[in-house]
């Protein structure tokens, strides 16, 4: 039986009642954060922590115990006896339930807080193989740096990426481009190491700030600065990272092919230290 | 006791439970109506059907009994005794329950169809007086032709608005004025009435379509054409239109007193043939 968390309580998830006038089904008013653990610790807890927090202030959202985010998940791990399997915690505080008005409740009410843990399967032959993506026009709101449950826009882009098979769809934003629907994205140009600096166009991932650094820390040159669409044919290298793929090379890109068609070197150098990082962390 | 429908039950609003797996709750992944009750009859509900059936059509929602809207809307009324209050339905249709994937739910999975029904105190002086309202970037993303629970951007826009005592939030984008929060927009310029072409950029508001059916019956010039911002100064009248506003004047926007600062004749001519209609349906 699945065991997960509800406004301060563990219970079978199958219990768990969202009301209707949950302002997070009626106008996805609400945030969320996905964790990933590795058979021991969560990674970058902290970076999670601090963007949950931002999100939460940004939409004015008042959760007091914030902090017990890393004890919720913890809990979810241990209750579901997910320990020892790589797994992810997802987490969603909205901002609670009240009669429907777009104005927020007056006076406030408690945050909805819901978590769930889960096993699963990381896709690593894809961080071999790479991935093909495709590229289309960004047609989401202009606050993607946070990361609220408004994913509308996400989630039918994605379906069109996947029912053309392919594994993500990328943005661009007035011939820019910006990140994926569920991903960031970096390009190699002439050595450099590119991506969209961070801004209110796209989130500010937290697998995307440590890639930095290890690029930073491996002497790669890097610019946060937006690739332009019609700069493709320039691009030798490209990959996506998010808390489930880690560092996934592109190997093709809206139908352009890049570079020779395999993961780049720089792109291999960069995934490689990542994945050392989180064995060294394993300890 | 108040009683709502859920997936082809009417029962206690109380006992609905959403399943927190459900893609309203996690994605925004849903589209909704709010069809207002005359004591009597529903203003035009054909018009509200047929933009229903296109936003779940452009969603891929596949909710096969769409058709059962108006009888679900007049047994709420009924159930809930409204039929001579003035009276709202709320109606909510999401892609279902599903694991939570940006993908479609695969195989398909029966849609959430919820609604309930509640009666109203319609704000008529604000129809005397006119309201003032704010004028604020439009953050919204690029397909706001689709009535989707994707509500976030305009609940943060319009609480703006509400602590500032302004009535509504009206966007801009790209220096052209859209629509509000949750109203169409209206400008009388020059004698000439202006509105905001359909587009992906605006909600085809059935109030909105039947106010320019109202001005073209009473031979006013109309251009569907958006009005730029830095044009406010030409503007003598405003008004905004919705399911419970009807025909609402603005007096001012954003900071401009438009015309004498009351409401114009033209929008007089509109709100009071409006109001004729309605009053000649009740018979």
């Amino acid at each position: 039986m699945e065991t997960a968390y509800f406004n301060g309580k563990l219970l079978p998830k199958e219990e768990i009642k969202i009301s209707p006038d949950d302002r997070g089904f009626l106008f996805a008013d609400g945030v969320y954060e996905v964790v990933r653990w590795y058979e021991g610790f969560f990674y970058d807890m902290k970076s999670h922590m601090t963007r949950l927090k931002r999100s939460l202030r940004e939409l004015r959202i008042n959760w007091p115990d914030s902090d017990s985010f890393p004890s919720i998940a913890d809990e979810l791990i241990k209750i579901n006896k997910l320990e020892n399997q790589p797994s992810m915690v997802y987490l969603q505080v909205t901002r609670g339930v009240s009669r429907r008005s777009h104005s927020f409740p007056s006076p406030e009410v408690p945050p909805t807080v819901y978590a769930y843990a889960w096993s699963f399967k990381p896709e690593s032959h894809l961080k071999e193989t790479g991935i093909k993506v495709m590229l289309k026009e960004d047609i989401r709101w202009s606050r993607c740096d946070i990361k609220s449950v408004a994913l509308l826009p996400n989630t039918i882009s994605f379906q069109e990426a996947h029912e053309n098979g392919l594994k993500e769809c990328i943005f661009v934003r007035n011939g820019l481009i910006t990140e994926g629907s569920h991903s960031n994205i970096f390009f190699v140009i002439d050595g450099t190491l590119y991506t969209h600096p961070e801004s209110n166009h796209v989130l500010s991932g937290i697998t995307r700030k440590n890639v930095l650094r290890i690029a930073e820390e491996s002497g790669i040159k890097i610019r946060e600065e937006a690739v332009q669409e019609n700069r493709i044919r320039f691009v030798r290298e490209a990959f996506i990272t998010n808390t489930s793929a880690e560092v996934t090379p592109v190997t093709e890109l809206g139908g352009n092919t890049l570079g020779d068609g395999v993961p780049g070197p720089v792109t291999l150098i960069i995934r490689d230290k990542f994945d050392a990082e989180i064995k060294a962390f394993k300890g």
